[in-house]
């Protein structure tokens, strides 16, 4: 009696002091749910150099807690995560629950629908970690799933999982690729001497790591600076990437008179049999230059704003033309104007800096040429990663102040 | 037999493969000889905002194993770490063990000599970090007890010992203060907007950071555009060093040409009543600015070199003035150039730079304007700490390059 007298005034008092008491949810996914989806998502991974512009997605069916098959999305065009799931497990995937790290597909693309796959299969219990952004499917692959009887669940480790597939989310959603922004500079913020040397500000560490976030990318985009000035070939090299190459993220030179030399590398016909090289001008371009470029095999773009002639290309513009190219993920490697210009537009969703330990001096060139005037105007940002790359760093930063295209 | 056979086989093949054969040296130190030095070094460090020109010393004396009298340098002038040992041990201090982080000294100064103490209280044995690096002691005080029949050993944590009297050590070694350069900056390496406005790049906690610094330090350097532009106070305020503040750091103004104003705060009469203040001038400055600073209490310092006339101020020479002056240890606090003239002239011991989250862009004031031209002239730093602070970051760093006056 005297217990459960101290019970009830133990209560009392954290009621009164609003003590936030233990309340119990049973989960309903297990531990070894968890641990399948990891295994799924670490299997979409697999496609991140290669998917686009897919999303990367990963299946591991599993019968009797033993996984009985593992698939992942290679390349477009090819089978779905399901299918080689199916594929690898054979008759074991009857009975089977199949865990994916997005929501099964409930239309015929270029491949058959994943939905009836599953169902063929006999496949009995669905979880998967997120709903597919893309509106052709949005809830109706798990609908259609549990309308043919099958136990379906969504949103297991769905964080997780959105990191891979942050391009194919975005331009889902918003009709824009993500935009990473790579800079290297010094300590002292500065991306090259006055004279345009540059190499090397960063060691060979932080190079290889630049060639496995090209490696990502559905295209890098430059200024035609850069490619007047350094010549730069800004592809994946198989020697230092350390993996095959199968794909080459497309280059998109930011040009608006056109001055890109037809003697450059990037739009040379060994660059042009292997990637596709968009140029964005605006419509006073000369008509010769348009004319030979596109002779070469490159993809003129041109950016007009009711008839009228701009000075410079419309970045958000051209970002939507890249999205509307089924670019889920861009990453800006340009000089100090371009690159200032898309983080000044608020067009950045993510900056890749690579800082090296070293002073260059109030001479060199800055690593983004910001006209701001006053405190009000700069650029907040917060460092969502920090990593030593040799002897240089690699932050990861996103930028605070309020922003006109991400979220 | 067959085990020797195969031990020395063994052998033979680890000294072909030069492998390094495991040697057993019993430490003349035991682990509590180790607990109880790491107590005098912490000791010791009550004393860092005070102690100057002194080093920081703490002592513990220990008796059975246990701690019975303990003891720090507070203030030149005052007992040494030995003598406030021994008074809080009492008769416990006969027959004790002194753990002392420096040297006891040898001979009589403002106090009476350490060595006298220690023997007149019956200390059996003496363990000390380092040998005091004063010439008047090093080695001596230690050779003295030995001959006294004391049981005498050095250099238990001798680096953990030396961190905390850098600038002593320094000044006694190289006849320099230990060189610490503070900066404030963006990420992209900006100390202000291009019209002077900085307020504030840093967030508070950063800035009580700074009063830390600064009360540890003996003097705090800046130049006459800080001055002119910012009318800073620069010094130590015990609402924001979270401590009395017993003793404030002196202020060394570069002012080649004595523009300093007398209406700045740094020359005020109250200013110059908690502080000595120095400005540092060429033997061209006009005569009369000479004599209205100095008849306001201001210690103006004239470098001349051979009766020829110096435009700037000759680091150099100003910081063997102050070491001659006892300082050991001073902070640069500076605006772009004055800073980059100490870090070019590979005058800095240390970069503090506490770094925001921003980005202030290609317009704003550069963190040190060294006019470089080449890479082969960009200085190549070491990180050798790194230290959240509130939303910034302090970095610590030293110079790489070849340096003219540090080790």
């Amino acid at each position: 009696m005297n217990f459960v007298k101290r019970l009830i005034s133990y209560l009392r008092k954290a009621d009164q002091k609003k003590v936030r008491k233990p309340v119990s949810i049973k989960s309903i996914y297990s531990i070894a749910d968890s641990q399948f989806m990891a295994e799924a998502i670490q299997l979409a991974g697999r496609g991140l150099y290669t998917a686009t512009p897919n999303p990367c997605v990963g299946c591991v069916l599993v019968k009797n807690e033993k996984i009985v098959g593992r698939g992942w999305h290679v390349r477009a065009g090819d089978a779905h995560a399901e299918v080689n799931a199916i594929a690898d497990a054979g008759d074991e995937a009857k009975g089977a629950t199949a865990y994916i790290s997005l929501e099964p597909c409930s239309f015929t693309g270029k491949t058959g629908a994943c939905t009836n796959a599953l169902q063929t299969a006999g496949i009995v219990r669905v979880v998967s970690a997120m709903e597919d952004p893309n509106p052709k499917v949005s809830g109706q692959g798990n609908a259609l799933l549990r309308a043919a009887g099958l136990d379906v669940s969504n949103g297991l480790m769905a964080e997780q999982a959105a990191v891979l597939n942050r391009g194919f989310i975005k331009r889902m959603q918003k009709q824009l690729p993500f935009v990473s922004c790579k800079m290297a500079m010094s300590l002292d913020g500065r991306s090259a001497m006055a004279s345009g040397e540059s190499q090397w500000i960063t060691a060979p560490p932080a190079r290889q790591q630049v060639q496995q976030l090209r490696a990502s990318s559905c295209a890098i985009v430059t200024g035609v600076g850069t490619v007047i000035h350094d010549d730069p070939s800004l592809n994946v090299r198989e020697q230092n990437l350390g993996a095959p190459v199968e794909r080459q993220p497309a280059l998109v030179i930011v040009d608006s008179q056109l001055k890109t030399p037809l003697s450059a590398k990037v739009v040379s016909a060994e660059m042009l049999a292997t990637r596709d090289v968009y140029i964005a001008c605006v419509n006073t371009a000369p008509a010769d230059r348009v004319q030979s470029l596109e002779a070469r095999g490159v993809k003129v773009i041109t950016f007009s704003e009711d008839g009228e002639d701009l000075s410079a290309v419309n970045l958000h513009a051209l970002l939507s033309y890249l999205a509307s190219h089924e670019m889920n993920h861009v990453m800006i490697e340009a000089g100090p104007t371009l690159a200032g210009q898309f983080v000044q537009q608020h067009l950045v969703d993510e900056l890749k800096l690579f800082v090296a330990p070293k002073l260059m001096g109030g001479n060199a060139m800055p690593a983004f040429s910001m006209p701001f005037e006053n405190m009000s105007e700069v650029m907040d940002l917060t460092i969502t990663d920090t990593m030593a790359v040799g002897p240089d760093w690699l932050l990861t930063c996103h930028i605070n102040n309020s922003d006109k295209n991400s979220d």
